[in-house]
């Protein structure tokens, strides 16, 4: 029925916009791939949220716990194959295990969300492929969940430990000139948790600017100096090398202004974020515009940071973009506002200071 | 009635979460202490909004056309002086010109906004009341709003501008120790406009750490860099002093690693963001707890950033902390809909994830 909104993706952002459809008295569909909902926080297994160190597990149960209402009609393992329509009235078709359905619905919001960047893909020069000791933001998350942090080559407790920023971001060559907004504060978590289970352990952030925005500052960044003792060092990272079995470091200390040459146990690559292959491919069956970096366009911003380049179809979360997890859940009350006000014929005729 | 939202501060949070409430059926009463509406975007003059330039009159315009809706009641020249009561049924005392009324709610949304930090109320060394080319961010928004720029003292052009990051914010010593996020970006998009103006002038920031988060960094910081050659320099600037006329700065250039003295034409401050006395005054009105810096406290973040400490009064924009437009039209969604369920009772009994 036209009156309902699907929203596509089980993650923060789509299970939050389903839960406000359905606060304000509307209906929705939400379609996810998998066969769980949680989305990436759960697909990585992501431990503690930056900046207050809450439990991922907790809050995505409490998410999830959102869309158990007679009206939201949940489809795990379910991806969306085609759209024809429009504003008020999309046909979209579903494949799940039941086969395939055509469903009509009045607008769409599009929570499909990023994947981590892939250190392989091109940056070869941080041999994360190469040295098991190297690895990424999201494979030390894991360990954390487990509460551990070792040497993948030895199962022993690291000595040190560098966290290197933008790997992925920032960066002209790999075409990824966005900055990915959330890797700051990610590492910064990372290394108090670090901190705090290998008391001996030295942890080192190399970084360009530390953007540690709003209360991140005072809420993960000064701690993290004073309380945990984290080495920041304002530097660029060129090369790591195998050396006597641990890691050499070679780069550049830009405060100091000279060369760096350091042996390290475990460096962490803060890999950015990148489109998912599920916003690529939904942008695609919906039509909607994306912007260089495959995320879906918002023309709209600052003032509508929701509408797509299609009226009707919505985008909320990091399927438009980096987006912490603030910016998610503000996000999907926007988009599920005017998700169901186009539903509902109340939309205005354009986007809000669509300029 | 307890059916209606009452939205206290008429900026671009309050317009939106007006708009937002009306959009899905709800009814608003819009409180706003001038006599017009539009918030500080309006009250300080701002031209052109970050990151895409767009007017900032067109975008109030658009926010103000939002509220002209009969499901909307806006009272300017209004304060709240008194509220009792709670969720679903809150009673309001309101000053307005037509003299003191009372008004039954069913939940609340606090948007009164922030104050851009006075440099003169500590920070004597920049000398922003002794030296008249010794201006704020606002000040120079002003002028760029007449599309011109000019030293205050000559009423000429400058050949030179310093914008010194970071005044008012990440500073213990004054008590405001968070990051006010937004003025990189207005300090980068203000240069660009100088520049745009001044094609003879070169224009300097003096900063601690870019905080170009997400596409403000392809959106503002290269360009400003690469098509209008505005130099950054990492530094820290302890003292300002006139010399012949002109302002000579005093610091260290940190990456450089030596003493800076070089001399300005203007020196604009980029002062971050403080509460509004709104926002402190309706605070205790309402009897919502504060954060140590005096802004509305939101002890759900980061999976719910619009709810206080009191069950059916919300918060959005940057009554809450330093948040940029984007911020503020998501948290304004987020509190629409949650204070919309709360008057209709599909409120969850506590706010998500609140730990």
């Amino acid at each position: 029925m036209p009156e309902t909104v699907l929203v596509i993706g089980g993650g923060p952002a789509g299970l939050e916009a389903a839960r406000s459809v359905a606060a304000i008295g509307g209906r929705a569909i939400l379609v996810e791939r998998r066969g769980v909902l949680g989305g990436t926080p759960d697909e990585s297994s992501y431990a503690a949220l930056t900046p207050r160190m809450g439990s991922a597990q907790d809050a995505l149960d409490e998410l999830r716990a959102g869309v158990a209402d007679p009206a939201i009609d949940v489809r795990l393992e379910t991806l969306v194959t085609g759209c024809s329509g429009s504003v008020g009235d999309f046909s979209v078709s579903l494949s799940g295990p039941g086969g395939e359905s055509s469903e009509r619905v009045g607008a769409i919001v599009v929570a499909t969300g990023f994947q981590h960047f892939d250190p392989g893909r091109e940056t070869q020069m941080y041999g994360y492929y190469e040295y098991p000791d190297v690895i990424t933001l999201p494979d030390a998350e894991k360990m954390l969940k487990e509460h551990t942090f070792v040497r993948p080559s030895t199962g022993e407790p690291p000595r040190n430990v560098a966290f290197i920023q933008c790997v992925g971001s920032r960066d002209r060559r790999i075409g990824n000139e966005y900055c990915s907004k959330v890797c700051c504060g990610v590492a910064s978590k990372e290394a108090i948790e670090i901190r705090r289970l290998l008391p001996d352990t030295k942890v080192y952030i190399f970084y360009i600017d530390m953007r540690m925005y709003g209360y991140w500052e005072n809420e993960i960044y000064w701690p993290a100096q004073e309380q945990y003792n984290v080495t920041y060092i304002r530097g660029i990272v060129t090369e790591i090398v195998g050396k006597d079995g641990r890691l050499l470091m070679k780069g550049e200390d830009t405060t100091m202004g000279r060369p760096l040459e350091v042996l390290m146990d475990v460096i962490v690559l803060s890999v950015g974020m990148e489109p998912s292959r599920g916003t690529r491919d939904v942008a695609g069956i919906l039509g909607v515009d994306q912007n260089k970096y495959g995320f879906i366009a918002t023309p709209g911003e600052p003032m509508d940071p929701v509408s797509t380049s299609v009226p009707g179809i919505f985008v909320a979360g990091a399927a438009a973009g980096p987006k912490d997890l603030e910016d998610t859940i503000g996000m999907a009350g926007s988009a599920a506002i005017r998700a169901v006000a186009a539903v509902r014929g109340q939309a205005p005729a354009q986007p809000a200071a669509a300029r």
